[in-house]
């Protein structure tokens, strides 16, 4: 058993509880899990136990009402039973249309961490899954600085994904371990203070950003051209969409974020830094969750000549990171039942588009899976 | 000191023997050479010493002239010093608006063998590269039946391509080991009948059918969803261009042993056969050597999601194969070396498109080129 | 009222009849359809009285039953009323997966056409549509070769849709006229034969090949191209699809018959034969009705600067047929009106990929548009 | 013959230079010039007189030594005559790395403007071509205003094109009329107080914007589509180039003048305001003038079906502006000869972006066409 807690309950989190009911009712099959249901722990063993978000709409309401705003298709029923809770915003959601409401409304932030603490131990939680919005962010790189930042109450200072990944430390603490999977851009996995709490507290963390959409792909096709030594004179990838996240990118403070993300793979993998322009690009509410990617790529081949690769795409932004949520989920437990504490790079090199420990980069995806199935235990496919 | 004879000059032996000289007068960098200047054995050692063509308008001109056809810039002088010789054609150009000659047109299939043989005595050739016009052909399988044919003077039986890599088996067996690098899609490497008899006369062979162009690349991307678990509904590629190679392609026999080289990797890396529509579509003169590929895949991601991907390229067609050529050469005198006869799966299942021997098939090229570095004493760059 | 026969039962026929019928209920608006509603007739005048087959699964079945192959929504319960007759089939079907039957199975060519008059006659016919597969046909020409044809039961000779639009000009001249649209490839509007017999006889005839898909965009994009004197080089466009008719056109014999129509634009738009290669490409069965297109063109600008431009798309094929149908229907009653009789050239140039009558050919979409809203009394929208 | 000077002499305003004396000396052909020679007044009678700039680095350089920047190959000698005259810069190289040097810095503007007259008149022009670099504007729309800033030397408030245009008003009074041609962004053929003061002044003003690259282009997609009534649902459109006006546009403020220009063309050719984001999108040096661009469409066709359509180019930027110009100097000199002072749509509404007068909008280019061949004197092609 794994049990589960949601961070946002938006449109990723809302595909993933919907498709982990959809597999346990036999309705859909294993399509966009990396490791299908080859771990010791299945998918039948997932069970969502909580979810917790900011906007007023969804507080109070069931999985079920919320995902009747993502879904068409027939909702399992019992998804009748969760209930969201209030989490924490700290202005994660500034400039966007919602209106929010956090438990930092009504107390500090260290009262707000004990809440959760406590109402995580009573759901008896394994994993927390943080999928909220996007958010503007500063990494704090020591240990020190983090604990003052709560203790001192200090709201400008602190995001709502760092006062989450500093709950999940404590909780984990008081309790047998537990894991935080990171699937958005804040640094966690890749921030020293957040890896370091998480080796002392019994904390798996697993981050940062879900490598979804564009990058990892970008990251494949880069490491072909490396290895027939092909020049890359130029990459430009254009991105745009229409959910919430495209939306929160509009934000320039968070766009920065993810571009940060993004550029790093191209010095990583071609071991030169190619003239670049990779970022999210614009917001088009009618696209909604199936993204427009364009990229262009130039390079030199032999005797100098020069090819052009222009790669398009629609791609299912959420449906994409919600099937990684399944096997992380499960990596999650493994790991805590191994007691491997801190961050876990095997894992996130495959899975996250900024793999921390920090110190590592990205290297070839197709390479990190195989090394990832070694970890989990499974036989590697090609090596 | 490696010492290469080219057979067919063409766009692909014109590039390759150019870039080779444009690099040893310090004009050109490495860039389309997967392994640089890495090996032990340098670029600087390539020596091409001979040339054969069956085109009436190439036999007997220089590779200084003919190279004249292929590229705009400056052509080295010292290319004036190889001349081409007299090939065989076994109707390999039929259909081909050019006029042919060969050495089977004054003597016997036998004869012209052993003219070849002697001929590349006088050179002290090491490696043979075979980058004819594509054929249409039915591979030997039984060594028996291949010695027959030439004993019979079958000219219907045998491709220009087949009696060439007789010639080269001869030819090691007289002298110290040499190699025979097929790039075209003949079943050279695939052929159990060639790899036996290279085996037992101190050749190697590598093959069949180089890896440039869309389908290595086609390869990683399939690779790429495979490792996701996401269902590939379907694949259309198409790929037109102008040179040659492309004409040759409009006679459906020809195009029908490209089709069969292409195809196998679908199933080979997605472990399912998905339906595909991947062939050379079309010849148009005015695109000359740099084609155009277009690529549609769709596929089913988690929750029953349907992303597309749509890839256009303008790819130099003969200059991707002539950079790999740089590489197989110094593979094939290296392999001499080290008595490795037969033919070599590390080498051919990352340098080409249908990898021998015919037992094993396709692997993700990124993870085949980690392992071919192993084979060449090189230290892998990611695994 | 416009009383519409339709001939071949497939995506086109079932998704036409649907829409209509649709819109009568309200549950659709005029998207696709070029006239809107604009015209005098109405599309809730449109009424469909009669449909033809020759599949044995499609014969004596309802529409009804029909099109909920082709569309997973709701079917309007009055299609039940329309019941599939058994047609002509004339090896139109030849070499594709269904088992036929046809009028002429069991009579002549002769008997066949009278049985076809003396249906319509029953059901006061004002418009048949031509929706068959795509065939393979020798044009007549000549007026008496057609008749002799008939009356010699010469079933090598006749295809299909020519024994239907005879069928209809005998119809015609016995009634108050009718229209026959043609909206496949096989020559009526553009057959001499045809116009002259449809002028003597009170026949309309809209023809040849509707102009849905690629082809009309690239004739627009080829005359924008024209109107800044950019020289183009080459064209290549591929189309693949799953649907019947792309099935139909993988037999070589149909697909030459596509080709010309699709490759006379470009001579007939740019005033030089730019080299170009323009075919419907292979079939691909997951793809289904959502036909892949992939054009390349490149161009030659000012001092000599050479541009590329690369279009994909994704286009449902029936559908945009359809669309055309709900205005040429309503036309052809119009044509009648108007004793306009043999064919219409105003209406042609917008609506046929192959526009007749023979002698004239095609001019820019966009303009033909603005002509053929001023032959059918509305305002032109920018002229 | 037509005199022409250059306002900012940089890529556009090289190539269109080096392209009329290429065409003089019988090196080049006419394509990418709209109207070839078919206009009484021949490209030989075009004489490029004068330059203005505002870079150091070019200053008192000939077109001769400029023109090497931006093509490699062979320059025509007579291009040592022109020197680049000091020009005026107001800011508009704000932010570029450039150093500048205008009239201005010694003299009011109301002195520059003078100076500019003074050797207009010596040079005895005939039309001013406007090529600078796109700019931050606020338009003026009463003449009083734009009056009052020259006299106040408001630098504050004017642009250099606005007095560049000022100038053009006043030295075509003096003497007998000129042509003003506006190729970038900033309002002037739609400002209502330039084209008053043109009116009153004999002068002839063109614009705004030069219409190249993706709008003109995406101007008869549109039209395409809103003629066969297909709904489009959304228009994501990127641009991403090298040269300085990609450079420039990474400025906010010149960004947005873009953007204006651009989208205007969605409401007026479909009739709504379909959901679009169309901006020029980013700068990445390699890309060079050859920019990149990226759009996709998805469009709504009958029974509701949803279609897709993707457009990728690699377009050369200033040759396309380049060939409109020898067009548009050639109408400047026989609107003068005609005496059609002010601003004339009929030209406009073909070659530029944001066709003045403003109260026009936009029109199908493929129509525009035809408008503007017959306000030249010249047959239509199509109509």
């Amino acid at each position: 058993m794994v049990r589960v807690v949601i961070l946002g309950q938006g449109y990723v989190g809302s595909i993933f509880a919907l498709g982990v009911e959809r597999i346990k009712n036999g309705e859909l099959g294993y399509y966009g899990i990396p490791l299908e249901n080859d771990l010791p722990i299945k998918i039948e063993d997932i069970e969502i136990v909580g979810s917790y978000d900011v906007d007023k709409d969804k507080i109070r309401k069931s999985l079920y009402e919320i995902i009747g705003n993502y879904w068409d298709g027939h909702v399992p029923k019992n998804l009748k039973n969760i209930v969201v809770r209030k989490g924490i915003h700290l202005n994660s959601l500034r400039n966007l249309p919602f209106e929010v409401e956090g438990l930092e409304d009504e107390m500090s932030l260290k009262e707000a961490v004990e809440t959760l603490v406590n109402e995580w131990k009573k759901l008896e939680v394994d994993v927390i899954v943080n999928v909220c919005t996007t958010e503007a962010f500063v990494p704090f790189k020591n240990k020190g600085d983090l604990i003052a930042a709560i203790e001192n109450d200090d709201r400008e200072r602190l995001t709502a994904t760092q006062v989450y990944a500093y709950a999940a430390a404590l909780y984990a603490k008081e309790t047998n371990g537990a894991a935080f999977v990171n699937a958005i851009p804040t640094l966690i996995a890749n921030d020293p203070a957040f890896v370091e709490l998480a080796r002392e507290s019994n904390l798996v963390i697993f981050g940062d950003d879900g490598a979804t959409g564009a990058t990892p792909f970008t990251a494949d096709i880069l490491t072909h051209l490396a290895q027939r030594n092909r020049y890359v004179k130029d990459i430009a990838q254009f991105n745009i969409g229409g959910n919430t996240d495209f939306l929160a990118l509009t934000d320039k403070e968070r766009n920065k974020s993810k571009e940060f993300t993004k550029s790093s793979i191209v010095k990583e993998l071609l071991g030169y830094d190619a003239p670049h322009y990779i970022k999210p690009t614009g917001f088009l509410e009618p696209l909604g969750d199936r993204k427009f990617i364009a990229m262009h790529i130039e390079y030199v081949s032999f005797n100098g000549a020069v090819d052009e690769l222009i790669i398009n795409g629609r791609i299912n932004d959420s449906p994409a990171l919600a099937g990684l949520l399944v096997d992380l989920v499960r990596l999650g437990k493994i790991a805590i039942e191994r007691k491997e504490f801190g961050t876990i790079y095997e894992v996130n090199a495959f899975y996250m588009k900024n793999p921390g420990p920090q110190e590592k980069g990205n290297i070839p995806r197709i390479i990190a899976h195989e090394k990832m199935r070694t970890w989990a235990g499974l036989k590697p496919k090609w090596l």
